[in-house]
């Protein structure tokens, strides 16, 4: 269906429908994203304060056949968040709902406008003497409407899941531009389809999200972090076992780092404080979170000792303090900075079965040096089969050199993982960035059926269009 | 759209289609459900093999626009596996399709066929060293397609979630005859829309689910069981708090009991031995398992200290040995039995905001008292919101006295729920039972979106017509 663009009347039209201040002039930071791949384009700016001003929007934008793109911190990598081609789109921006509705510490619930910087609600669950694990690299900037889109994931999945898990309602603008109030605070509800999982993770092209109720959790009594070395991704697949044999639950990050990275580290980022005084090939970061009066250090120092005696590490450090926990975090939180400033040829966040990881590895290491010299930096959530495997030119080249064959890279990353079971979005999400892919490596079935919902509750397609399914 | 019988005709063509086996006589058994409230009616029923089997047999039914009824264990409760009017559909009943078709402890995940029975899962987990922590009642019946279709819950929900918290990835055939091939074994995995969780919880209205991917946890080194006497819901709910504070997720089960459904088992079913000499008002059973080296039984014992002398208990039993445990679970597992041989006027499974318990016990017993002098018991997950909250006629009257009032009795229930936030299906489902609550206590908008998404994936209507949504 043929969208228009959000142009001079459109916006003359919107501004007898909302309050002042919804309509702003659009400002570049609006047009760009975090990789700089894409330049967005904006005809109508708005930021709207309720989410009856959504409703308004998306309902003018539905009888005006305007294209709608739902803004939240802009950090997302697929470009979910910037429309380059097609009609200029209503940019919404939710900056201004960032209020905290609600917490309900004795029920373990806080409700929160889409607009929330993810920080502030950790800081508000904290004040209540409760945890809001989600945790990611973006936090200070990123907005809870955004994670929900998107399912983000980030580095406390293995214990408390991804966004979705952490949400129990939603309150959202249909594309119809009506309003469904879906904030529930119940830990089971079955009264009918799961209307909250299809809007979480759907990236905008459903609706806009414009409130969450959200789950807490207990802050655990005594955490405590480590860094472990291993000689290899199988023994820290053992390890892993081991520790959720020792502590159950309790283990919240499992990350794995490779030499690599901490070479990078040492290559652009050398103020970062790093544990060992030769990077092992490999090691892993763990925290425990335990409850009661449990010490996670001493379960550390267990855990450390029986993985010594199996042969499954062989050097480690145990924080001491909390700022030796901080140091040891600072390291896996700037591998993601110091990849950009080394600039990859390709990067690839995927997901395997646990199981497949140490094949993986070993077959895309093969894959990538037949394509070229590449050094490799493969890193991630391990616990959840994640990794951030990411490809770099060799040391003194640039990866411009190597543009030309970035797509061989990816296809041959991608091709392996979906080989294997994997998926070639483990939390970053589809956007424009992998549309293509998920067309190539999706089941088909589902992509049908995933058009056809599409098309049922945004039958003029002007939710995000472009994102997800090509249009 | 006008729909056609299951006809001699229709199983004609079936049969040239089919292997040899798949289509059978209608045995009375299928035509029934568990409360006696429907009679059945099959054309044709199907017990097929394999997911193309089902394919067939749904594809068939689309080109002939008959009704299709997925059959599962037929331990459902709100009639969603008997269709008592229309046009008499194809029963599809996998039963055979009972298959563990994979099990892998290293990755935490199993592989089953949709009419595995619940109990040879958790049975098949055990063997792997591994919990598959889905329990309810029914489950030496129950099969897991009927637990996924309808999202069931059961005791175990507080720690590890509901029957959709359990699963990684689905095989179904959707309403077109199509096979989704979903059986994703990741823990992350952002590639679209969310099919599984849609189709979690639809009672098989928009498909039928053939196998699915299924989480595992590790077993949990000790179990504790313990039923402790509190002095009121609010104090249970506070002692659910502090349980939590020690020891963390590792509570699994927070059931509360009221005198009367102990008083029941005494009145029906005396040889179930309790725990308690005098029955108090009210008790809850609470059972943790813990990782690693800790003792169950000793933080049991610190719990029942504390809440002994924060004024929270007055009075418990801790379990000694295995055979204690399952004693103190005969009783909690037979109060439904015991309700059924009484005969309920009305029988209630809601959910409701932790803090807004207690409102409605007091609220709710002073609605149905000014309707007649009913006895009322109260029992359920309580560390989920989730009571089941069922009235009975006085002693030595009979349910058949109330029938003029049970309606007023189930709308008083009901709408104090709503007004509390709750929801008048917490872990049953919709069915045809609750199909009318649906609408009438059901978000709109939501309603509307479902609709919307039932028409696009089902058409012509075949998939369990009646249920969930009226036609």
């Amino acid at each position: 269906m043929t969208l228009n663009a959000a142009d001079a009347p459109f916006a003359a039209h919107l501004s007898g429908l909302l309050p002042e201040g919804v309509l702003r002039p659009v400002e570049p930071r609006y047009l760009t994203e975090p990789r700089g791949r894409w330049q967005g384009q904006a005809g109508v700016l708005a930021l709207p304060r309720t989410v009856d001003d959504v409703a308004t929007l998306v309902r003018a934008a539905n009888q005006w056949r305007v294209p709608v793109l739902p803004y939240g911190g802009g950090t997302g990598l697929v470009g979910g968040q910037v429309m380059p081609d097609g009609p200029a789109p209503l940019v919404v921006s939710l900056e201004r709902m960032n209020r905290i509705r609600a917490v309900h510490p004795e029920e373990n619930v806080l409700v929160a406008e889409a607009g929330c910087i993810l920080a502030d609600i950790q800081a508000a669950a904290a004040k209540a003497d409760r945890l809001f694990p989600l945790s990611l690299a973006a936090e200070g900037s990123c907005r809870i409407g955004g994670n929900l889109s998107t399912n983000a994931g980030g580095v406390n999945v293995l214990r408390y899941g991804n966004t979705r898990d952490l949400c129990l309602g939603l309150e959202a603008v249909l594309p119809s531009g009506q309003v469904w109030h879906g904030l529930s605070r119940l830990r089971k509800d079955n009264t009918g389809y799961d209307l909250r999982n299809l809007l979480i993770g759907a990236e905008g092209t459903l609706g806009i999200i414009t409130a969450a109720a959200l789950k807490l959790s207990p802050v655990p009594g005594s955490i405590g972090t480590a860094m472990l070395s291993v000689s290899s991704p199988k023994a820290a697949l053992e390890l892993l076992s081991l520790s959720r044999a020792q502590v159950g639950e309790a283990v919240s990050a499992f990350e794995l780092i490779h030499r690599q990275g901490l070479e990078f580290l040492t290559e652009v980022l050398p103020t970062v404080r790093q544990p060992f005084e030769t990077p092992p090939e490999w090691c892993v970061l763990i925290e425990l979170g335990l409850s009661g009066d449990g010490e996670a250090s001493e379960a550390l120092e267990h855990l450390f000792e029986t993985a010594l005696s199996a042969g499954l590490a062989d050097d480690g450090v145990i924080a001491q303090s909390e700022a030796q926990r901080y140091e040891l975090w600072t390291v896996r939180e700037h591998l993601p900075e110091a990849n950009r400033l080394i600039g990859s040829v390709s990067s690839h966040d995927v997901s395997l079965p646990l199981s497949a990881i140490p094949d993986f590895i070993k077959r895309a290491a093969a894959a990538v040096a037949e394509i070229g010299p590449f050094r490799i930096n493969n890193f991630g959530h391990l616990g959840d089969g994640n990794l951030h495997y990411n490809v770099f030119p060799p040391k003194g080249h640039s990866r411009t050199e190597f543009a030309a064959v970035a797509g061989r890279v990816q296809r041959a990353v991608h091709d392996l993982v979906h080989a294997l079971d994997g998926s070639v979005s483990a939390e970053h999400g589809i956007g424009r960035l992998k549309a293509d892919d998920l067309i190539r490596y999706g089941d088909p079935v589902k992509l049908a059926a995933m058009r056809a919902i599409k098309t049922a509750l945004d039958p003029v397609g002007i939710m995000n269009p472009g994102a997800v399914l090509r249009t």
